[in-house]
């Protein structure tokens, strides 16, 4: 039953030992992990319990950056130098109504600073930039890499499916972390998300970090640790990386979904949209702008302010989704996020909405059919929740305070109980809290709470 | 890559999850883990993280005893009620010269006290009891259930390995520890041990935990701790347990081999042979009486001293090598032991021998062909070390200290290299130490140290 094809298991064996013992590993070891493992030498048993003993033990920051560049190595890695300027990648940890890509790589293109971003598919409570993408008609979300790196250099800006071979290491370790109790882990959470953002060849790098109720990191101290861990990572490896740590304890915007979040980002860029939204849009496009040599951290966040009131963000948009073959003349006709069947959501009492659980708010979306519980589930890409009231917000008894969607009808009274499931309203109002916690980069931390 | 048979991953991943975080898992959640791991259905790599999380969590003594039964329950449990009387089982942890299982069972059969013994052959340093008996000529080591259960009734005492189907979930967990870095966990190890022994049926249990340098266990509180954990276990699970903590920071004895160790054993139950084998072998004897319902430990001592010297207990073990098939004719001949080859090992300088590393003398051992690298190595029976002088002798530079003797020659000289680097020759001689450390009991922990 157990076997292994090197012949060397007491090497793996040893390796395994010397982690669970706290000793920090060489690079050398690190790469034979990695390099055998990929290669399918070193079989499963033995890296899930290595990936224990290195949730228990923990890494270095040197273990932790070297570990993050063997993976980014194991596959393909891109480069973008055939496109002028400096190349700013923007990654978020993945949250409830998160649409922002679409909105800062707009702006950031608009100002000239070229985005070429790949992106992935969701997968349970959080959605996916390419599915959100996809639910403009005839987008394309496979380009080929010419006709990817032709688009960033003629419009500035392209998004796109993540290339099958970025970082395969990743991708066979996370199936295995998922199954074996090893996610939750601050070094291999790091080294999982900067491995793609090494292999996708930007100068620079974005961070969003969300905590709350419907992130990843419960906490802003973890989030913290995450953060400085990927700066560190992004710094040690010749890449500059900012991360911002912003709040996920309630659904970003108004909007969950696929189309209906699309509908939400056109409202943006053309000068409406929740408060929210456009705050955190804007503090992460000054971040890019900043990242991209445009200036003072404070010029950035002024010329990202323009540029989104001037209109010439959306006019950026039309462009991309035009150029990656969409239908653009869709986006601004209501009938585009509009699904079949529409429910009201009515508040159950009257006072404040003190909570939403986001992960829950996410879930109701995926009980309407907006998003994925396994890999293979087919999408309903106009399915999804428009909130009316969030966080904060004085509701009476029997007052609207969201509409549910779905193309199909029989969804609509489990989206509703988990929806309602998912607020919590009492007496007295909630204390406001920022939007954006800290702002780390490769010189501190700077903490806004 | 990552997939499982049963489709219910989330629950192992859970399990995982519970025991990472030091959580208790219930009595029902063990059994689902142990039988769906011996079935095929929970997958390796899952099975080696839990192991991971155990190793780094531990197990309350409640958890270890379910997880003891149910290991145990996992294969065949033999019923050994036919056999009339209390039948006492003994268990050591190996150790390197650790024949004493031949001696004791050959006393405590003569005092009418039936011995029912199971036992494994030897991997790496250790050796096996089932290697030590084959080298005796014809010797049936494979008795069926019957013949092994007719033997015992009617000599008193039967040695043979073990049954193919004991324990089988040991079998797989060991297996799996072994290429895993999960070996040194007290719950895991105290399982494994206590699985076999509550398996293989017997009323009480005497467990020879060794400690020092030629033992799993390096210090005297493990050592202590594991034996409290086993006796715990067989305690919870309705078994007479005894424990010993016996030093292995030299070989006991001077024979360490097949052939040589067990005309040592002759030596011994003829009324000669090393004080320190003798005192052991007399202690352990002693505890075996007592669980076998001799009467007051102290009584058990004088009992079975008067058996050694009276001479029944070499005539009961003539009548069990007998009864078994074997030739005892060659048991009181010099050449039983006598290999082609022989080499004498000369001090390499004047002192006292103040540490044998008794793992290293082992290896010298497995070098001459005493042992086994992997499992399909045949042995050479033959092949060993007689050792004249041990820790805490006076030795002059160019003195015979021991003698190698194999079938191949050219073994010589790296068995030579590797015993003469074993031993620490210095100055002063040692501080003498006693051979049994502690006594473990349901009761309580007695240390004479």
């Amino acid at each position: 039953m157990v076997f292994t094809k090197t012949g060397d298991t007491m090497h793996m064996n040893e390796l395994i030992i010397k982690k669970r013992n706290g000793l920090a590993h060489t690079k050398a070891e690190l790469k034979y992990i990695i390099d055998n493992y990929v290669k399918g030498d070193i079989p499963d048993y033995q890296m899930s319990a290595w990936l224990m003993a290195v949730y228990f033990q923990g890494m270095t920051d040197m273990e932790t950056a070297d570990l993050t560049m063997i993976m980014a190595e194991s596959g393909e890695q891109i480069d973008l130098s055939p496109i002028p300027g400096i190349k700013v990648d923007k990654h978020s940890t993945g949250g409830v109504g998160d649409k922002t890509t679409f909105i800062i790589a707009s702006i950031v293109a608009a100002c000239g600073v070229p985005v070429a971003k790949m992106s992935g598919r969701g997968l349970g409570h959080t959605g996916g930039t390419i599915d959100k993408l996809e639910s403009i008609p005839h987008v394309n979300v496979a380009l080929d890499k010419e006709n990817f790196f032709n688009i960033v250099k003629k419009v500035g800006v392209a998004v796109t499916g993540q290339s099958g071979n970025l970082a395969p290491a990743d991708k066979l370790m996370y199936a295995l972390r998922d199954v074996t109790g090893t996610v939750d882990s601050i070094p291999l959470i790091a080294s999982s998300v900067m491995s793609k953002k090494l292999a996708a060849g930007s100068d620079a790098i974005l961070l969003d970090v969300k905590v709350g109720s419907g992130a990843f990191m419960k906490t802003l101290d973890d989030a913290v640790q995450l953060a400085e861990t990927m700066v560190a990572i992004g710094h040690h490896n010749g890449r500059q990386t900012v991360a911002l740590i912003t709040d996920m304890d309630r659904p970003l915007g108004q909007a969950i979904g696929n189309a209906t979040e699309i509908a939400e980002v056109v409202e943006v860029l053309r000068g409406n949209g929740p408060e929210d939204l456009i705050h955190e849009s804007i503090t992460l496009a000054a971040n890019m702008l900043y990242l991209g040599g445009k200036g003072a951290y404070e010029d950035c966040v002024t010329l990202a302010e323009g540029t989104l009131k001037s209109g010439r963000s959306f006019e950026k948009f039309v462009e991309m989704v035009k150029a990656q073959g969409g239908d653009a003349t869709v986006l601004t006709e209501p009938a585009f996020a509009e699904a079949a069947y529409k429910k009201a959501v009515l508040a159950p009492k009257t006072g404040y909405i003190t909570h939403m659980d986001a992960e829950a708010c996410g879930r109701a979306a995926l009980a309407l059919g907006a998003g994925r519980y396994t890999k293979t589930d087919a999408l309903d890409y106009k399915a999804g929740i428009w909130m009316l009231k969030k966080t904060g917000d004085a509701v009476e008894a029997g007052e609207t305070i969201a509409y549910l969607q779905s193309g199909n009808e029989s969804t609509l009274a489990e989206g509703e109980t988990r929806y309602v499931n998912a607020l919590t309203i009492e007496a007295t109002p909630p204390v406001k809290r920022p939007l954006v916690f800290a702002r780390v980069t490769a010189d501190g931390t700077e903490r806004y709470v």
